[in-house]
Parts: C-alpha cells; sequence; structure tokens
C-alpha cells in the first residue's frame, strides 16, 4: 500500500483532533503563530544548523518519497534476473549486450554491464558494493533532518512554553488575563511534541526502513549478477534469491514456470 | 509456558485496578473517549506513518503469536537431525530423500533437501543463512508498531493532557469545572502511560525474545545439517548439537539412548 | 567481598531512609498499599509478559546469584591448567583421563575430555565457544527480568500518582482532605524511582558484571585448554593465561613456584 | 553552501525571538547574569572536566570550522587522481616524484610519495588508515565538547531554576516578588535548553557529519592512491572512484572528457 | 594541561554558586543533611550494589588518576622504540636484552622481552592484545561506579524531593511552614542533578578518555614492538608510528633527527 504515510498522518490527527474537540478544546488554537514561529521556524533553523542547507533544498523530494515510495517488486526482479542467467547460459554473456540497454534500474544495468565488459569478479562487486555503501550513507544523511527535527521540535516546545510562563509570571498582577496566557504558552509544547511525533519521526522511521528495504533489494540483485557472471545454473540463481524474498510472496512452482516463460521471452 | 504474555498482561491490569480502587479512584474513569482517541488512534496512525500499512494487516497474527508462541523442542530438535545423520551414515545420503517429504519444519525440510541434491555446501549455508537473514528482518519489521507504538504513546498521552490543560486554563473563571476537567486532562496521560508499559514494549520485547530464540533454533538446525553433509559422526554432531541447549534440559545419557532409539525407528 | 550487593542495598535505604526521617517524614508511609499492588504487582505482570513465566520462577536463584556470587579464582586456574599441561607435557595427553573425573568444574572437564577423546582442535575451540555463546545468552536472558523492572517501575510509579491526582482533583471541593490524598498519589512515584534505582537496576547491572566476569574465566580456560591440545610448553601457557589476571592479583615469581609444586602435586 | 550552519543558529534565534515577542516577552530577559554564569560557565566547567583542558583550547578553531567547513571536491579529487594514474601508466611510477611536491592535499601527498618511493602496497594501506583512523579519533575528541555541552546545559539549567525556586519558596510571604523571582527562576532553563539545541547539537552534530564526509573523501582518495599502484587502469580507476560521488553530482561523459584533458595538461 | 579536571568542576562550581547568589540564594543551603544523606548515601549504596564492593575501595585511586592523569608522550614513546630498533638492527635482537631491564613502562618492557626470548610473533601479538583487552576491561570496570553515580544520583534526588513533598503535603494545614519546607525538598534534587553532572558524569567521561588515549599509546607500541621483531627498517617504523602522533605534535624533520641521536645515545 504506497500511501500508508499520508493516511497514518492524517488518522494521527484526525483521531487528536476528535479527542480534543470532544474534551471541550477549540482544536484551531494550535493554529498559534508564537508556537508555530517558536517550534517549526526554531527546528528548521536547528536543522539546518545541524544538517548543511543543501540537504534541505532536497526535503521536498524525500518527504514525497516517503508517501509515496516506488514499488519493490521482488519477485519480479528475481525473475528479470533468472532471464538475464538463462539467456547468458543458452548464448553466452556477451549475448547480455543488447539487452543491457534496455535495463530500467541503473543498478542492475550497471552490474550487467561490468560483467558483460569482462571486468574482474571481484571488482565488479567492489563496484556494486561502494555504490550501496554510498547509497546508504546519501539515504542516512537525508534522513537526518527529519531525526533531528523529532529531537528538536519537542525542546523548542519547552523554550516556547518557558517564555510564555516567564510573561506569565510577570503578569501575576493581573490574575483575569493568566488563564489564558498559561494556555497559549502551552500551545508551543503542544505543537512541538506534535509535529515531532506525528510527523518528524514517523517520517525518519519510514525512511530508514525504504532504505533497507532498497538495500535488501540491492542486496538481491547484487547476488544475481555475481551468479550469471561465475555462470552459475539459472535454477541455483532462483534457489539463492527466493531466500531474499517473505515466504508469503514466493510464487508457487507453477507461477514460477509461467513467470520464467514470459521473462525468457522479455529477453530474447 | 506458553501463555505467560497474556497471564502478565492481566496480573500487571489487576495489580493497577486493584491499587487504584484502594486509593479510592473509580477505574471504569480511564475509559475515557478522548483519552482513547488522542493516545489510541494517534498512536496508531503515527505507527502507520512509521512503518507503513501491511505490517499493520498482520498484527492480529503477531498479536496471537506473542500470546501464544510455538514450542520450539530443542532436545526433539537434536534428537531428530542426530536421526537423519544416522541413517544418511547407515545408508547414504540418499536415503534422506524419502524422510525429507515427511519433515514438518519448512527450514530443515529444505536444508535436508539441498543436501540430498548434492548442492555445494558452501550454497547450502548461504541459502540458509539468507534464509535466517531474512527472517530476522521480517521479525523486526514484524515487532517494529509494537515498539513504536511504546515510544509513541505517552508522548500521544501527554499531548492529550496538555490539549485538556489549554481547556481547562481557557475556563479559569469557572473555578466549580476545574478539577474534573483536570482530572479528565489526566487519563490521557494515564492511557498513554499505561498502555505503552502495560501492552506495547512487553509485547514488542517479548516478540524480540521469540524472534531470538528461533534464530538460535534454526542456527543449532543448521550447523547439524552441515554435519550431516559433511559426514560427520552422529554422537560428534548430538555433542555439537548440544550445546545449544540449556544445560538443565539436557538429557541425562539414559534419556538420550531411549530418545535416538525413537527417532531411528521414526526415520527408519 | 562477597556480599557487597546485599550490602550495597541496605546503605542506600539506610541512606535514605535516615535522610527522610531528618526532613521530618515518617518512613514507614511507603508500605501503602494501593502503592505496592499498583507498582510492584504491576511491574511483575509486565516483566512476565516481556520475558515469559519460566524465567521468573528462577528469579530467587538469580537474586541469591547476585547478593552471594561464586568465586572465580583466577590464579587458582591457572595454576589448576598449568599442572593439567605439564602433567600432559610429562605422560602425554592420555595421562590426563584419570584427572578428568575428578574436575570439579564442569567446563574445564568438558573441555579436556574432548582434548583427551582427541577431538579435532577446531572441534573443540567450536563446542566450548557454543557453550559459552549458550551461557551467554542464558544471563542475559535472566537478567532481563530485572532490566526491564528497573526501566518499568518508574512509569508504573507515574501511573499510580496520575491515578490518584485524579482521585485529587475530583474531591477538589474537599479541600481539608487534599494534602493527605496527593501525598499517598505521590507514595507510589517514590516507590517506583525508589525500586527501580536501589534494587531492580543495580542487580541487573551486578549479574551483568558477574556474567562478564565469568565469561572471562572461562575464555581464559579455553585458551588454556588449547594451549594443553596443541602442545604448548606449560611456561608459554602460564605466560598467556597470566595476561587475563589483573596485574596487582598477579603472583609473584616466588609464589607462582610455589603454587605450581602444589599443583603438580594435586594433578599427579 | 558553506554558512549553512551559521545561517540555521541565525534562522533559529530569529524565530524563537519572533514568536517570544509576539507572545509578549521582552526578550532581552534572557540576558540573564544569574542564568548565564550557572548555565554557560558550569557548562564550561563540566566539559573541562569532561573532556581536558587542552580541545577546549582548540574550540574557537572548531567553531570555525563548523561555520566554514572546508570544500570537498569529489568530482575534481577523482580527476586529479585518474591524472596522476594516466601519467604514471605513461611514463612510470618514477614519472610521478615531480608532481608529488606540487600535490596540495597532504594525505594525497604522503600517499603518492610512499608509492613513488616503492613502499610494499600493504605498508601503503596501513599507514594511510592508521592515518585516517587517528583523524577520526581527533575528530570524536574534538567534537566531544560540543556534545558534553548539549548533554548538560539543559540539566544546568534545571539546577540554576531549582536554585531560584528554592529563593521563591523562602519568600513566600512576599507574595509581591514572586512572580518576577519565579520569571527569573525560568530563565536558566531557558538558557540551557537553548544553547543545547539552538547551539551545541546541531554544530556537534554538524562536526560529526564534516568529520564523515572528509573520511568518505578520504577513502575515496586511498583506494585511488592503491590503484595507481597496483598498475589498474585509469578507466577502471575512475568507475570505482565516480561510486563515491553520488549520482547527482556525477559528470556527464562529454564533462569527464574534457575534465581529463585538463587534468592531464596539469599532471604532464 | 595535567589539572583539567581539577580546574574544570571548580570552575563549574563557582559558576553555579555566583550565579545563585546573584539571584538572592543563600548557597550554603545546599549543605542540607538530609538532601545529602538521601543522594550521596543512597547513590553510594546503590552503586555499591551494582558494581561491588571491591572497586569502590580503589575510588579514591581513579579520582586521584581523573584528576592528575600520567602523561603519554606520543613523540617521546616513538623515538624510544625507534631507538630500540636501530639497536636491533645494528647489533642484532639480542643486544637489546641488556636495554630491556631499564625500560620504565611495564608493557614495552614485556614485548621486548618476548622479543628478545624469541617468542613466536603471533604469540607476541597475542600476549600483548591480552593485555591490552585486560586493561580496557579492568578500566570499564573502574569507571562504572562513576557512570552508576551519574545515572542514579538524579533520581535519588527526585525520591528525596518527592520524600518531601509527602512531608509538604501531611503539613498543608500549617501554611506558614510550606515555603521552607518545599525549599528543603529542592535541596535533594539540586544535590542530585548537581553532583551528577558536575562530579560524577564529567569524572567517568575523563575517565574514558583517558583510557582511550592510553591504548591508542599502547596500540603504537604494540605495532612498533612487532616492527622490531619483524626487523622492519627503523625509518619505515618511524613513518607508521608517525601516524598515530596528532599532525600538530609531530616533530619537524630537524627535531627528529635531534631526537634520534639522542635516543640512539641512550639506547647505546
Amino acid at each position: 500500500m504506497k500511501f500508508g504515510t499520508a493516511i497514518g498522518i492524517i488518522i494521527s490527527c484526525v483521531g487528536i483532533a476528535m479527542g480534543a474537540t470532544m474534551e471541550g478544546t477549540n482544536v484551531a488554537v494550535v493554529l498559534n503563530a508564537p508556537a508555530i514561529l517558536i517550534v517549526l521556524v526554531g527546528t528548521l533553523g536547528a536543522t539546518i544548523a545541524a544538517c548543511g542547507l543543501p540537504v534541505h533544498l532536497r526535503l521536498p523530494k524525500l518527504y514525497k518519497k516517503a508517501i509515496m515510495p516506488d514499488d519493490l517488486d521482488l519477485v519480479g526482479r528475481v525473475n528479470e534476473i533468472v532471464g538475464y542467467a538463462e539467456k547468458a547460459r543458452r548464448d553466452g554473456l556477451l549475448a547480455l549486450d543488447e539487452a543491457v540497454k534496455e535495463i530500467k534500474d541503473p543498478f542492475t544495468q550497471k552490474g550487467i554491464q561490468l560483467v558483460v565488459d569482462g571486468t574482474d569478479p571481484d571488482l565488479v562487486a567492489a563496484v556494486l558494493d561502494a555504490e550501496n555503501d554510498a547509497m546508504n550513507k546519501r539515504h542516512a544523511a537525508g534522513r537526518a533532518p527529519f531525526m533531528q527535527a523529532g529531537a528538536l521540535a519537542p525542546t523548542m516546545g519547552i523554550v516556547g512554553t518557558v517564555f510564555g510562563l516567564v510573561n506569565v509570571m510577570n503578569n501575576l498582577n493581573q490574575p483575569s488575563t493568566l488563564g489564558p496566557l498559561i494556555a497559549a504558552a502551552f500551545l508551543a509544547t503542544l505543537m512541538g511534541v506534535g509535529s515531532a511525533n506525528v510527523v518528524f519521526l514517523p517520517i525518519a522511521n519510514r525512511l530508514k526502513e525504504l532504505s533497507q528495504a532498497e538495500l535488501h533489494f540491492r542486496e538481491m540483485t547484487l547476488e544475481g549478477i555475481l551468479g550469471i557472471q561465475a555462470g552459475d545454473n539459472p535454477r541455483v540463481i532462483a534457489e539463492k534469491l527466493m531466500a531474499y524474498v517473505p515466504p508469503g510472496e514466493r510464487p508457487t512452482p507453477e507461477q514460477q514456470e509461467a513467470a520464467k516463460a514470459a521473462a525468457q521471452k522479455q529477453a530474447a
């Protein structure tokens, strides 16, 4: 289900808003300009200081990725790779040369290209490992602002609330204004704790899981490419790669036959 | 004892309810709709945002697994594997071919099948390791919502309580309503801290321990399968595998003899 | 000093009780039935849910072990192993066969027995490593309830206090009862924070340290056994094992001579 | 963007100050001498106690580095190294001897010098790894005071606030002074939480990221130097090193040709 | 600068005391007997329970070590080892036999002695690694009470404050005594948070850094000793060891020449 993150944030906001309304609070009070300035702008500044500006310019793209991730079709990839393995076994490695140009995934394409070029197997593994390693670091850098924001927003909320309480304490001689002033002070805490737990931390965690899934996907691909280069039996490659697929998603033998036939046609 | 998690949650709830009743609080107040909406729905939405929807559809199954885990019979598995080892030594590896179909545990079955097929030992280890690695990742993904909920629920409780206090502060001019309003605000904290510590975190921890136990179980099985393939003496295999069994559960030599005899009959 | 944990818990309780009495509080108030029910029974239930029932049945044994640990005599073990090494060098490995039956420590006994049986050195190391690994996991499982209780008890204390405050807030119209009600509510926090920090966490840490010490002890033993099997010079074995002994406890050369002579007699 | 950290801290301060002003608080109150003494001097003393004096004398340099980091030009470095590789392939390793003196980066210079000297490849890798390892430790020691300050400042703020509240409680009989006294007490919390989250922690995190980027940069350089020594094809070296460059920054084939040509001229 | 820890603790205390005095609090109030009993004795008891008694008997020595650490002269050690390497190369390994007795550092002495004795290189590395490993464990055990105290003291402070508040609540009918009673209750929090952050945690961190520095120092020494045994060129050994020295402290070539000459004289 692609839209899990968006759906989850909406469910969470609706639940909180309904509960607060039932308690008698007007939910619109959270749209309080001082609280927003202190918590959201204060947090944004601190994450820029912590993680640098460039990564923040990529944030909208990352938000979108968290909310609409690419589909990682493990079984499809297994079938694709087994198809190349069969072609290579039948017609030789060089027969993959034409197929390479039509591979959509750049990682698979780079790997097969290296194999076709007759690169040393250790070097193929080293180059593709370095790609994965670098992707991992890029992903970690990309989700760092969300993790920082998740840790910083609640404390920015406390900063806002304490500022508000300082104001309250200096107005103790006007008791009638105290209630609304304290209420306003609390809004910064609400904004800080709420934004961290409903938005920042879930998105950070989501990006981490997506990154791990992509790495898992690429490790499977890498294992398949090395198997093709080693000239392994396509059946053995399929067996090895299928271990990366959750049991529930593994095709039945019949499905597998059908998929193989389709992949062979496509690779032929 | 299979029902430890259910029993534990009940003991914990009963203890808290009795203590609260003795203090003079009516325990039924925790069934407060706003608190439930803010804490439980808010947390559910945030865990969906953090972990994706599909894993949440498997939660009821995981709850059941935490509460009624499969029994992992270490000694039984040792005897089963030693039985195969003896059969293989006596009649050759191929003699296991019939036995394979009757193995109930899919992991053991896959391993013995690979051995019978004459797969290269390194490949057997690699395929089974990949299975374990993938199981590990699946388990970690499965318990992630419980861990997230354990971390998020108390802060959702704070969100609910602060919302309630904002409401209180805006009603300071009606002192007679303040007590019940503050009490209601606190219920969200109770719900958040209580659900996290009595339900979510214990279940997350329980699932983690069950996962580790299953991994331990499979590592023992893998070691046994590799021993069978290497043609090790069944007595040596038994010695190695017995190190995985806690000393208190290890059979006495007499029990071992009896068990072996039984296993031989079954495998024959 | 064997009784450190018991002495420490007593010192801590006495210090707190004296301080509280000097402040004017009657210490006996902590024996408050609702607080005990909520915190101790609530925590016990949650740890049972988190760690399963069986480990809780072994808790009294673990309490006793934390309070009265076995003595690990590093120098004595070095001398014992060097004695076996000398006997093996003088009379051959088989000469250890009689000595094996009289070894008190089961780990050393199993190791020497494997050596005497002519087991392959890699297998000896593998079996004994598996023993240590399994012991490590058993110890971690054994101290898990204490660690969980240390983390859960303070939050159970908060649950108890918030329940109490809810009660207070619903009785705001009877101001004279508020003081004692609030005081009673705080007792749950006291019980939770106190039990975690004076009892649960120190015992968890103590069990962890004892486990590490035992592992260190066994690693030294394993190194010695492998040295005996390899036919190393007893002087070299002594040199290697002595590195595991803290410098302050290492015997002077004279002491070492005397100890060796004694050990030789015993092993002869 | 070089000035990210300075810009971020300014944005954060401006956001908080604007929000607080809108709430009606005079922002200048945070410049409260007791709060500054307790929080900033107290924290400074504690970090000196924790990390030693010498590292504190280098702090101004580290502040400057966090705010104006060196530019790490990955593509430029790849081209530089490929240039040396081509020169070495064309004219032999010794031809690099003149080029060495003009290398600006000391790490690259040391590596190429070792290669030109005919040092054993394992030793080249060991010496350069030791350099990186030591740099890593130096960086960790350098950012330790910022991390300690980030953890200690909020608790120093609590110390200041509790001191203030003790003062308040001893003046309960003068109700008119309580408001300003409590407000002043809160300023220490503000100072502690604010300085930690807006300054110390972001700078600590920034220094960590810069350190990781530099390590990544040097690992790429090391891989290139070892490739030159092994006599690898410059095209293969370029392929391997390009894996360290984020895909978005990788030059198009045309750019690469142009860059290579330029680098060859420079290295010639 | 040797006295960093003492200076830091003094700066921190002076800063806090001056700030508190400016706020109008009499700093002497922190010398409150109940607070000291609850926090310091309570914490001491809990750390004894957690870490055992013996390590507490060594605490005064560790305090002294944290406050006046040994000087680790990296460049001096490099020169010393290079001196031995040159002597060994000139006159043979056995020529070091006399020099051994005059080596002050026991670790270097043990290493060189093993080399002179003609011990197998792998065994030299294994024995010295075991020494370092054991030192590491000893250091970790030595700083454990400080880390435990840093974690426990604030919660003991909360225990003390809650005890005080229980007392306050039972005296609500005597309003004039409430202020001082609450103030006294807060003192336990002050004592707990202050002692943890100004004394225990900084010392724990300091001991950790000193331990890491000593390990780094010994690893460099070990690498040098293995180089001497392998008969490496003294210039190569110097190059390798210099990588362990921070760039800023590395001697210029002239200084190095002078130092070498001096070391040769001393070793001759």
